[in-house]
């Protein structure tokens, strides 16, 4: 991804830059959206559909928890696990790990589930209730990890199970292209600004490549500006991409418990499309429980760490803009 | 709907018989769904769209959770609310009220606020956690209220409020109707069974009326079979249909929590319509239990109450069955 090099087999990192790596679209946009995956076999399915659109006065909304696992990281689930399937036997894979503080692990554990794998998640102690138990709900092994983010990845990968990892394994960040397939397919126009939440990055570099590949292939002509939205206190893109100070070990917490990367290793790159694309704002807590309470009011039940774009948009609001509605309300303890 | 006599108003029981009403179609079936309401001026809208069938090996699944509020519910809300807001004005509505064990007050409060109603929903004291929060979550006004599930219904319709009864009140069985049509546009050639949980009976009957809309506008040559599923705690229709003796004021308890109508009003209804075109399967907690386990493996992830219809399933498996799954797994505490 940064040198440049190709990726071989199946390795996580780059053995000279030691960068994850990223799968280039070598083709022209495919109007039937599972054929932009040509490298998939056997696409598993659990009922996917698009994700529905809300057309409201001021802006528009994605509700992209309308998938199986009510969040948007089914996306990716659907499409690493296909991967994953469709190598079983060649690698001898029967046992898949993976760690998350919730929705990925809920993601993964189904879509693993389904494919007829074991499924080992690597959770945080501080893992929030109910995306502890919806993921034991799909029959995964869900292991407490003392520690930081970092500690519960480490477990995650020195496992003897096939590490899935959702941020490392370029599979499923290619799986968010589909994101930007619906959006392109749903608007006569593109909207002009496209505010998503921020942590590890994959729903932005996934989205960004699939906005790409629609330029690249004539279909759209400009590229929307991508409005990146993270919390005060878990804030490296904004704090980069805006020349600000900040502590990644710094012990502030959020109601945004699903956007808690504070060093994600996709930073260089999410810098790179943001300083180009788009730009990054950060929200409150006080903000983001306004916007939750205000959106549910209005009839979407949204989790905090979803909330944020809309108390972005409500900062600052602008015409044309889409906001990306990533998790159910329902994923919250209260 | 018992005598015949029409309704003349906004009443919920007529006044010769004391029946509910119920809804007539007299018009062809058209293909664009909400042409079928012609008796809506303004559709609200929350993003609804068509839920998705998945085609199992020996089974179909519909997986009618996959709405605003994460239940099958917001069929029948959206056109009573719809409704509702229609004839605010002339009726001088600002408030509305609403009993529920949790699903239907949870479907009534988003649609309410987003109507820009005030919304009080009744719920019995043994409510489940995660449906009073999800409830509250809307901005409604929750009472808790002691006593029988029939206490709950007569404080909210003796509240001041407008009682926007999903029970009593025709046009939230008649939004239903949008669950046959849904169906039949899904499928080439419609199930052979169809296999529902029955509580109140809303369901049933709205699946059933739309059904018959469609045999009259001869889009479908022959009703399929309606399994009507309850738990053995609380069946008064099965005990009804297969002739067994059932107390209504025994104290079993079902982990479905959702279905809990013990004496319901529309059960002469039911009784007719699955005495004519279906029949009546009653499952156990342990049977559920093992439904939801299992189906959950498959990445599909349901309240227990919505479970009973795969349990059923299990006991007698026939082909060309469609199971509709009514309410989403993070509904239940755990
Ligand atoms: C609901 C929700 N929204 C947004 C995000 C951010 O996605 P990413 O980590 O890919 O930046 C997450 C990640 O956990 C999430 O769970
Ligand atoms: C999830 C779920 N399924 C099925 C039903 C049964 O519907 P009805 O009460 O209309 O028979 C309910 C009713 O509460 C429900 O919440
Ligand atoms: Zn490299
Ligand atoms: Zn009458």
């Amino acid at each position: 991804m940064v040198c440049g090099k190709k990726r071989v087999g199946e390795e996580l990192r780059c053995k000279s830059c030691g960068s994850p790596f990223e799968i280039r679209t070598g083709f022209h946009y495919r109007e039937n959206i599972e054929d932009n995956f040509p490298y998939i076999k056997n696409m598993i399915s659990l009922g996917e559909s698009e994700t529905p659109i809300f057309h409201g006065d001021d802006f528009d909304l994605k509700l992209d928890y309308m998938l199986p696992t009510f969040s948007y990281k089914d996306r990716g689930s659907r499409i690493l696990i296909s991967h994953i399937a469709d190598i079983r036997d060649s690698y001898g894979i029967t046992r898949i790990s993976e760690d998350s503080s919730g929705n990925a692990g809920a993601s993964i554990a189904a879509y693993g589930s389904a494919a007829g794998l074991a499924v080992d998640i690597y959770v945080p102690e501080t893992v929030a209730g109910r995306k502890f138990s919806q993921i034991q709900a799909y029959g995964a092994n869900v292991i407490k990890v003392k520690g930081s983010r970092e500690d519960v990845q480490s477990a995650a990968e020195r496992s003897e199970s096939f590490y899935a990892s959702h941020v490392l394994r370029p599979e499923f960040r290619d799986g968010i292209r589909t994101l930007a397939y619906e959006i392109y397919r749903q608007y006569d126009r593109m909207p002009r600004n496209i505010y998503i939440p921020v942590s590890a990055g994959t729903l932005l570099l996934g989205l960004y490549s699939g906005l790409r590949h629609l330029m690249e292939s004539g279909e759209i002509a400009e590229m929307p500006a991508i409005v990146a939205v993270q919390t005060e206190a878990v804030s490296p893109l904004c704090a980069k991409i805006n020349g600000l100070n900040y502590d990644p070990d710094n012990k502030l917490s959020s109601i945004a418990d699903a956007l808690v990367s504070r060093k994600p290793v996709l930073l260089q790159k999410m810098y790179q499309v943001i300083s180009e694309y788009g730009r990054c704002m950060t929200v409150s807590d006080d903000e983001i429980i306004e916007a939750r309470n205000r959106l549910a009011k209005k009839g979407f039940l949204v989790e905090y760490s979803s909330a944020t774009v809309y108390a972005a948009f409500r900062k600052k609001p602008q015409e044309n803009s889409l906001l990306v509605l990533t998790g159910s309300g329902l994923k919250n303890d209260s």
